[in-house]
């Protein structure tokens, strides 16, 4: 009845009797003993007073394991349940967790508990990690939980996922359940913050009750939790939603619509700029921009195979009667398929590049929707391009190009290339045409090398119908991103019977290029509020000068010329009249991230001079009116650039 | 058993026994006897040999009357029928009418007339008309004609609206029902034409089959056809949906979307040039513009009021789970409504003028449906303003400032202003507020007076929920269609619960007022397509310079050259430099309709010049290229006016 442990070294021992995972440690070694914090048995986490009593793998984990946080994190939770209990014993507890980025735990709304009130609770929370209370692990029967919980609706329905032998906790009284491992005492807590109050559903849907949602994390070292706070500091500074509301650029109200926003004048300014620029230079680059309906029958996505691999997330279609069934769309490729299939085309014509600010629905599950991030209705600077094969790399190319010329004009620095080929030990995986995937997946490659660009090769990640190039960047908040993206498509012009006339005068069958540069509207604007912090250049900035006036009845005559000639000349430029004082004013602009804020009294207006403070400095320069002017057209035309 | 016939005159005259109609013509003069085309019996028109034999209202129809026209084209479009079946004998007719516009017959598409066979059609017409056969009057039994048509479906379907006893009409062996009154003979058929093969749905339901249907017209003088041949080929000329085809403008194609319009790049150059000039016009005024989404939850029509008045013109609704039903919207101003109720307002930021480019959908039926007129999918130039009811005179003058600019840079010069006041006779009809009323209505009229502009009054012809003022412009084809409108609303601000902080620190009701300048981007653009007939001003135009090398070898480099300066210096510029011949190329320049045909030889190459053709004059004009980039620059800036 000996049984045999096997340590991650590969190295084995061998026991008579049970023995917890604590004394497992120890037998190591002492030091190993006192670092244990939990063990990993054959890949699950478990306390350190488990008992091992048979043939297993186990790892010890201790502050040197990823593994190690999660458990201190849980362990706060649950210490944190326990004392919040005692000081609301109405409180009922929903969901809770651990994991990188720190613990929650929802408790119900009728006891809510305030944000001034999470000083309180951490303060209890400290006083248990200073009285080294005993962490209980137990096993209870289902019924005897369900007894204990029977006011309780939350945990009855969390209870209803467990066994018969329920792993619970116990710390004095208090008792639950839903954890992996915890620590064998509240003593052994170090560094923790409680964070954050905020409303989250119950169990994810929107369809049930709202919870409140207390957040904090947890580290073994204090400067691991500084440093985590100071990164948590930045996320919110940048946060395109938080900055979306201070500078009144957008807001989205799910009682009219989820995932729905509404662009308030300030945002609309910077969408508008945004969209115009790249449109005109698409147009330059031999683009041809159209506008295609947001309705399509849904036997267009039938052909496409949207219809039957993407429907989960395309919205209900709509009966018009006559037969007819629209659906909003989830792409534009079938719409810009549409413009192709319109003429007979010729090799003479190709490449035809039809782009579009092309609006698209996607059904995003609420949960999931996050201000500008995460939306329904969204406007793709989408691209397509029709070409010969033989084009493939000379139109690859091109596209890359203005690319990184878009990249430069919005000083888009941190980004990497990801080629993604088909998995060549699985070519059926993909669309059937060998000649096709290899002599293009060799010019894409060719490309990025002529063009001396690194890149990193994925083999298997190409989409099932062609190769691709993915621009990756990295958000403000850290996370990556696909920016851009240029995949050549094979399949679509199979199954819409594509075709231009050859040189030979036969029908051919074009490739299909798809190619996004800035992605959509809303997703590319949260992320240049994400790494402006809101302060946009010039050229971006929705208000770019604000002219402030030293004293309203002397000299707000001269601002409203200087405001009207600037925006004769095409600036966006505010008069702030109101009867509020200078110094608020000048605040207000700076708060309010104008480029420019011109301050105008007896001096300038004499001088025809302006008085200028250029954002994020706090110098004033005077200079003449035609030196200022002739200063911001600089400034937008450089896109902000010095070079 | 006597009965008395009145005439039009009111004289009566009596009778002992039944008499026909051409009979009591006749009598009354050998002259109207002989001019008798039909009768009209107590408000119905009969044939002229339709017995009288009981107290009538009779009227004589002579071709002096308007019912002569329709008369003449009924009995042309029957004996048209009569020849057809004669040539066709396995042709089936459905429907067939005569009216103002001229006659028409659906006949079957199995049995497939061509364009191509019309004359001889219309010869067999002529020869039935020259030998001067009877058209014979007869009352049939519904079994009898049921068992004639058993093979028709078209008929047996008609017939069902019968009565037992069917009034036909007989030619030889054709027998047709359904016509009032046709002539007695096909030699008083005068002057008539076929004019077009086209399909129309089965009773003009798109579920329906398709039917082709012959139209035609009649008259009795030959100028009167030819005048009208003269209308219809102006009308076809000017018709947006040709010239939108011809110059590869738009499309739709019903099966992808019934209504929905594909822009093509050329149109979608036009359409995007009247959008940022009226965003940079409006911006320049005081707007503010945004972005909203196209689709709302249903609760915000059911407040607005929409969905109990207006449901059937709108889209059927989303379930998008969680409880969410979604709209699309069939108008912006509940999302505009979001816009201002984001934040609190005060007095001192009225008037608010909030405007969009704002997509709508509204559900037409599919046959009402018609090229960028009438379509399903539209994206209005919206606005909505909200103003105290003090600022409504200021702010109604200034926009109606506005309206007037952009339409004298469009050259609309067809137009009257029509201003619509409530019933004063049925003041309970209208929403209740008389203050409101009486100030906003004689504000109006002020407003009006003030700027000395002629108007017509139309009491009782207000909105529900306020006063307002149509601005009508005549369509190419004659239409009176309303383009520009300003109307107040009393009742959104008090459903939706809008207020502003008035100087007294109260909370007030705004005054809100919708106004559209140039109405949907798709009307409008059909509407400009018709008056510049496809010939576009320069600033408008999608192609504004055409540049045309006399030799390829030799001058293709030159007039790339000039392309390239010209796009780059902001114009829309081509260069043809397929291998077709010089003559060619101009020709289609002047058939695409561009203003400006550049011709590049020797001769220019080396003097830097370039020889000026401008659309619709025949002489070229050589001069420097930079004497033509000033006229071309000046013509766009003065949106081609001479002022």
């Amino acid at each position: 009845m000996g049984f045999s442990i096997t340590l991650p070294d590969g190295s084995k021992r061998e026991f008579d009797q049970a023995i917890t995972i604590g004394e497992l440690a120890h037998g190591i070694s002492t030091s190993l003993g006192k670092a244990a914090l939990a063990g990993k048995v054959d890949g699950k986490l478990q306390p350190v007073d488990f008992e091992l009593n048979q043939d297993a793998q186990v790892a010890i984990i201790t502050d040197k394991d990823e593994e190690g946080l999660a458990v201190l994190r849980a362990t706060v939770a649950f210490v944190f349940e326990a004392v919040a209990k005692k000081a609301y014993p109405e409180l009922h507890f929903g969901e809770h967790a651990a994991d990188d980025d720190g613990f929650f735990v929802d408790t119900d709304k009728e006891n809510q508990i305030k944000i001034s009130e999470l000083p309180q609770l951490e303060n209890a929370v400290k006083k248990a990690v200073k009285a080294g209370e005993k962490i209980e692990s137990v096993i209870l029967p289902k019924a005897e939980l369900a007894d204990r919980y029977q006011d309780d609706p939350f945990k009855l329905e969390l209870l209803k996922e467990e066994n018969e032998e329920v792993h619970a906790y116990k710390l004095g009284d208090f008792v639950d359940f839903g954890f992996e491992a915890l620590l064998p005492n509240t003593g052994k807590i170090k560094q923790f913050k409680l964070l954050s109050v905020a409303g989250a559903y119950w169990q994810g849907q929107s369809s049930n009750p709202m919870l409140q949602r207390i957040s904090g994390t947890a580290f073994f070292k204090k400067a691991d939790l500084d440093a985590d706070i100071k990164r948590r500091e930045e996320i919110k500074e940048r946060d395109h939603r938080t900055i979306g509301r201070d500078l009144d650029l957008f807001f989205v109200d799910p009682k009219v619509g989820a995932g729905l926003p509404y662009w308030m004048p300030k945002g609309a300014t910077i969408r508008r700029v945004v969209e115009r620029y790249i449109i005109d230079k698409e147009v330059a680059d031999g683009y041809q921009h159209v506008y295609t309906p947001v309705l399509m029958n849904v036997d267009a996505y039938k052909t496409s195979g949207h219809w039957a691999h993407y429907r989960d997330d395309m919205f209900p279609p709509m009966d018009m009667g006559d037969g007819e069934m629209l659906e909003l769309r989830p792409m534009n490729c079938p719409s810009h398929i549409q413009i192709y299939k319109h003429h007979i085309r010729s090799y003479r014509e190709l490449p035809i590049r039809i782009a579009e600010l092309g609006m698209m629905h996607r059904y995003e599950k609420s949960g999931a929707l996050s201000g500008l991030q995460r939306v329904r209705e969204m406007t793709l600077n989408d691209g397509h391009t029709f070409v010969t094969l033989d084009q493939v790399q000379e139109e690859f190319s091109k596209i890359l190009k203005l690319i990184m010329e878009v990249y430069k004009d919005f000083d888009i620095t941190d980004y990497y290339f990801r080629l993604s080929y088909r998995d060549p030990k699985n070519t059926e995986k993909y669309f059937a045409n060998d000649e096709m995937w290899e002599r293009s997946q060799s010019m894409l490659k060719k490309a990025m090398d002529d063009m001396g660009l690194d890149y990193v090769e994925a083999e298997g990640e190409a989409a099932f119908y062609g190769p691709k190039l993915d621009i990756q960047t990295k958000t403000a908040l850290g996370a990556d991103e696909t920016m851009s993206t240029i995949q050549l498509d094979f399949m679509l012009p199979e199954r819409f019977n594509l075709s231009y006339v050859g040189q030979d005068g036969e029908e051919h069958r074009p490739v299909m290029i798809h190619r996004g540069i800035v992605g959509t509207m809303e997703r590319f604007i949260a992320y240049l509020i994400e790494i402006y912090k809101g302060a946009f250049p010039t050229w971006l900035a929705p208000v770019q000068v604000e002219v402030i006036p030293v004293n309203l009845d002397a000299h707000s005559e001269y601002a409203k010329k200087v405001r009207d000639e600037l925006n004769k000349q095409g600036f966006r430029a505010e008069a702030d009249l109101r009867n509020e004082k200078l110094g608020y004013k000048i605040r207000e602009s700076q708060t309010q991230k104008v480029p420019y804020t011109l301050v105008l009294g007896d001096k300038e207006m004499e001088a025809n001079n302006v008085n200028v403070r250029r954002y994020g400095t706090e110098e004033e320069v005077a200079k003449s009116f035609d030196e200022f002017l002739s200063e911001i057209k600089q400034d937008v035309k450089s896109y902000s650039r010095n070079d």
